[in-house]
């Protein structure tokens, strides 16, 4: 009936919108019932619910057999890991890939069947979900006692397919491949001649004395590609050259010549290729979000506009502003849009709306948040008046710096006096005393900026409620001390007691202390505009953070299960940091410390070829390969990654300060979109028709 | 007269445009004599000599006293070094602080007394030449035994200021200062409260076992910013933070959030700053090479245009054809240049010449040099033809290119079998036939090459003549060999004879092999496009290079005074390597490899700490600032405004490899000029005019 098919276009325009403030595609079915399990599935539980499974199937590693999570990372003094018995991480294996089967053939069922054969995400998640119930049940039927779990290497993979983010991340990062792969090639080529080289330079000789390089850096072929692939790490350098250069220092030549064509060139060509490949990136994502945003409320238009209520029109289509109410009341959106919207809606006097009127509307959406502070209050009293004056003035912020400073340097000095004492020898009064003294004025500080602002102003900005949380957390510090161990008073040396000893206790409240004087960074312009930057560049990166999490822990998973048992802890301490390390840690360290500083790949691999020698065969040569492929993608890859789109983040940011001046007193609550939308291209209404017209689900009337 | 003053105009004219070739600035005396004395200075045998001079004051450093260039740098083997009788240096260094002088003199009065006063630049060389001259004599009168000789460390400015582009180049650095110091003070905060913290974290506790952090790392203020510095540029990564780590896992927190925001954001940042401050360097470097350029050439036109024998012209001043001529004979330019301006002279068949038509004569100067390959010979025999044919064919280069590729293999193959025999063991039989093979096949290919392609177009390409030379030179080192060591035959093991031993002449003609290798590249379309790139690069770094040459030589310097006596050679070897090094090279060393590889700044520490101990004191704190300041000098700064600029060269060439496809057959010879010659801006004539009023030597008439 009439009626049903109303409903039906107040359901889909409902989600069309829905669509379009969350930037999602609107090729989904849109018959009433799967528009029902559409709004289900993308509820606010309902998601909640998937990021929980995957959170627990990803933090499964942690308390899993191999892994050993301890305070102490030393094998010797480390009690034994608590051990699951078997069929407990089985268990809750089983019910996160239960909720992935059914979030799978609800993605499916809403796809359609033709788009699902062409999307390879859907593909792949459903292969990952079949091979993972396969190996879990060939780690059930052997009771957990199997060698591999190839399930465990997959995981990642749940959280990569959930993220539209992150997908689109690995296009842009894949068309990029062929790029870096040649580059790569340039480096392989330029290692394997410089090899060949120094086969040559630092052979064999007669005289034992005089073929120490020989020895040591070139004995044979894979003994000579890994020096000098460390030496294009830098880590061995100039070790590497101290040999040779001793003998003749025109061999220095050799190593500098490789050291800069390889390092200083060739590794900055790979930056270079990266960021030229990476300066659109940003903004053709910003540009196809805005595409789908737009396409969503176009779509909500068109099926509105069909509703039987309007009065057929042969030009031009047109919605009534009545349905278009009806949908904003169902619509789930940001209250303070959905208010604006409405406000707009009404002070426009007409009852229908053309296409532009109603994409107009939705503007909304794009704008920046402007945060309004609450005014202060007025007081009446002349005297409270003029405290207000004071207080509220912004040199009164400023001597709050200077006394942070002021705390800052004490400690300072406390800290330098006190650096060679034994602990029994400090006395704890000094600093104390002043410490108390501090935190009364912190605390006066924000009562007279309450008593001056108001405490709903107060509250409104970030840097206060950072600033007022830490204070009432060194007071309440500072009185629970006063509690157990009483005034200071010279000589003031009490005993452990309580659940911290008082140093501890001191040594909290200064790290808040110093902490607390990070506030003064938004009164410092250039500051300001780096950390603006860097939050903004967090923003962004979530999806690279996202894809080198996923490729982080496939790479841990994989070294726990080649290194498994590679670590013999033994009862002598002359080997010293070597088997003080337990096995699944070990890998994170060693993987977290190559991706930090790219100069450990050589102390890893020294480190895996002394356990080699202790217990396990071949294991040596695996791990070269396996921590020369962990350095190429993090330290190589992702960090170059990383600098180009900070590179892109800051010169963006760094353009938009010299054109305008900030306007100080508006929050700043800018999206990547905002950042764009000068230079950003409004789709064309062709486009968007033409897009229309291929859903695969939705029939417009014309 | 009016001859004298027409004679004036051409030399004037001359001189103008010799200017404008040169991109110099034409603001000098334009009388006849000053003329005469610039023409003077500026030719080529005057600045060669002044090249020399620069390049021998600053090689002086390799003999004078505290250095001690030997071939090896082991102080334990290598023979006294030669020490100069006292007054030898120091009368090659009086000659060259003379001829400096007389430079000096030359070019203050070549830009008058007006600009001399404005030009700091001459000013502060005058200084420096005092203060030089000043020393020269304190030396003399101590009998070259005094401590400190500051004009060592002046020195480098001698190179600086000859050259305009380093000028221009410190002047854009001197610019970026600002937002570097920014960051620089952004590190240094970070670096302090993270100190701060540590000691707060790492302080001493009344168990010995657990702090072995402190007694490490951070056992007072020096010692943990030391640390945390070196954290900074990785070298002690992971190392630091593996005490705190087997005590409790949650500390490596600490050290991870530090090295995040250093070493990833903050450092990353400082390359973005200064990408962003040099994106448009490059550009406007090329933008005031062309004003000056046409300024050259309008200034020419104008004293041109005021010859008596023109007709007076009220509207528009001409220059005539004759005078041009007259000039353009006594111009020194380049040959092909000259005949193309002559030619289109000629062509014009007008005898007068408007400031247009004579700006756009001198247009040839921009021009590229296309350099056309001479024909190949056209043979009658029908069986040459088909030679000719055959072997000028690209396929016959390839075959050329896979046999290369065959020996290199051969020779990896032979390497790795012989890598771990004694050399008495060694057969060169196999290596030395495959050898002889292969340079046959070389030869061949040479020679049909030039038969295909006639000697003048063989030569004509650089690829060939780079192949051509290593062949010639591979055959003649062949030849050597079997006329010393006769033909080889299994078990081929001749002992020592002549000047190398066989074994080092097979390693030379398989090093040489391994070169001839490289003509695969031009072949490759990415490795081309990287290496002229590159090259490229090398163009517009001379600069950079030029300025990083200047701060190493003042940084060896001072190292050399400020550690001179503290290496003390010990009969011991126990102290290994770090007795076995020599001063001034040592310091050299060190630098180079702080440079390269930023890790090293930890070693150099722990290497002159130990010194200290042996010999000196108060000399750690000291190598510990000098180190530091080298440190941000070459690594952090010298390092990105590398990036920076391969960033900007290799975006412009991507840009430009992606709108038009190469050309292949004409031959790569580009300058910077030409890369941006699409987007550079024409100086409008008023601005050419407005200059030339201000010159301060030359009268316009108009």
């Amino acid at each position: 009936g009439t009626g049903a098919d109303n409903d039906l276009y107040i359901n889909q325009a409902i989600v069309f919108i829905e669509d379009a403030i969350q930037y999602r595609s609107i090729n989904h079915r849109v018959d009433s019932k799967s528009l029902w399990l559409y709004r289900w599935y993308y509820s606010r539980t309902c998601q909640w619910i998937l990021s929980l499974t995957i959170t627990i199937i990803l933090a499964l590693a942690f308390i899993e057999k191999p892994s050993s999570l301890t305070i102490t990372s030393d094998v010797r003094y480390r009690p034994p890991a608590w051990n699951p018995p078997c069929g407990l991480t089985e268990s809750i294996e089983l019910l996160c890939l239960l909720v992935f089967l059914v979030d799978v053939s609800v993605k499916s069922y809403l796809v359609g069947w033709e788009e699902f054969w062409r999307n390879k995400w859907l593909m792949a998640y459903i292969l990952t979900l079949i091979v993972s119930l396969a190996d879990w049940m060939v780690s059930l039927s052997y009771f957990c006692r199997e060698d591999v779990r190839i399930r465990r290497i997959l995981r990642p993979f749940f959280l990569l397919q959930n993220s539209s983010m992150m997908k689109k991340t690995l296009k842009s990062i894949n068309s990029t491949l062929p790029e870096m792969a040649s580059v790569v090639l340039l480096l392989a080529v330029h290692l394997s001649l410089f090899t060949m080289f120094a086969m040559l330079l630092f052979a064999r000789t007669k005289d034992g004395q005089q073929d120490k390089e020989w020895v040591r850096y070139f004995r044979n072929l894979p003994d000579s590609l890994t020096s000098l692939l460390v030496l294009l790490t830098t880590a061995n350098n100039p070790d590497v050259m101290i040999p040779a250069y001793s003998k003749n220092r025109a061999y220095s030549i050799f190593f500098i010549l490789f050291t800069v064509l390889g390092n200083l060139f060739l590794m900055n060509l790979l930056t270079a290729i990266i960021y030229n490949q990476f300066r659109g990136y940003l903004l053709k994502s910003v540009q196809s979000s805005l595409f789908r945003r737009r396409l969503g409320i176009r779509a909500a238009f068109e099926v509105l506009s069909s509703l039987k209520e309007t009065p057929a029109n042969a030009q031009q289509s047109y919605v009534s502003v009545g349905a278009l109410l009806q949908v904003l009341q169902k619509v789930e959106m940001d209250a303070r849009c959905k208010q604006a919207i409405m406000r707009s809606l009404k002070m426009c006097s007409c009852d229908q709306l053309s296409a532009t009127q109603f994409q107009k509307l939705f503007e909304e959406l794009d704008k920046d948040s402007i945060k309004q502070h609450p005014p202060s209050p007025e007081y009446q009293s002349h005297f409270l008046q003029k405290m207000q004056f004071a207080f509220g003035h912004p040199y009164f912020g400023y001597l709050g710096n200077v006394v942070a400073l002021a705390n800052i340097v004490s400690i300072c000095v406390v800290l330098v006096m006190d650096a060679d004492k034994q602990p029994s020898e400090r006395d704890d009064f000094f600093l104390g005393a002043i410490n108390c003294f501090f935190i009364l004025y912190y605390l006066l500080e924000m009562l007279l900026k309450i008593l001056a602002m108001g405490l709903q102003r107060y509250l409104s900005y970030p840097s206060n409620i950072f600033d007022g949380l830490l204070t009432v957390i060194l007071l309440v510090l500072e009185i629970a001390t006063f509690a157990v161990y009483g005034f200071p008073h010279p000589g003031w040396r009490p005993e452990f007691m309580g659940l911290l000893s008082l140093w501890d206790m001191v040594r909290l409240v200064n790290m808040l202390i110093v902490f607390r004087f990070l506030r003064i960074i938004p009164n410092m312009k250039f500051m300001a505009l780096v950390v603006t930057t860097l939050l903004d560049l967090v923003k962004n990166l979530r999806a690279f953070a996202g894809i080198l999490v996923v490729v982080f822990y496939a790479f841990a998973i994989t070294g726990i299960m080649l290194f498994k048992g590679a670590v013999v802890p033994l009862g002598n301490a002359s080997v010293g940091r070597m088997n003080s390390w337990s096995i699944g840690q070990t890998t994170l360290m060693t993987l977290l410390s190559i991706f930090q500083g790219k100069n450990s790949l050589f102390d890893a691999n020294a480190f895996y070829c002394l356990l080699y020698l202790l217990s396990v065969h071949m294991i040596c040569r695996w791990a070269k390969i396996y921590f020369v492929a962990w350095w190429l993608i993090s330290s190589v890859i992702w960090v170059n990654l990383f600098v180009a789109l900070l590179l892109e983040n800051f010169i963006h940011k760094w353009d938009r300060r010299c054109h305008r001046e900030p306007i100080s007193d508006i929050e700043y609550q800018r999206t990547v979109e905002l950042m764009f939308r000068d230079v950003l291209e409004e789709p064309t209404e062709e486009e968007l028709m033409e897009k229309l017209h291929q859903h695969p689900h939705l029939q417009l009337c014309r």
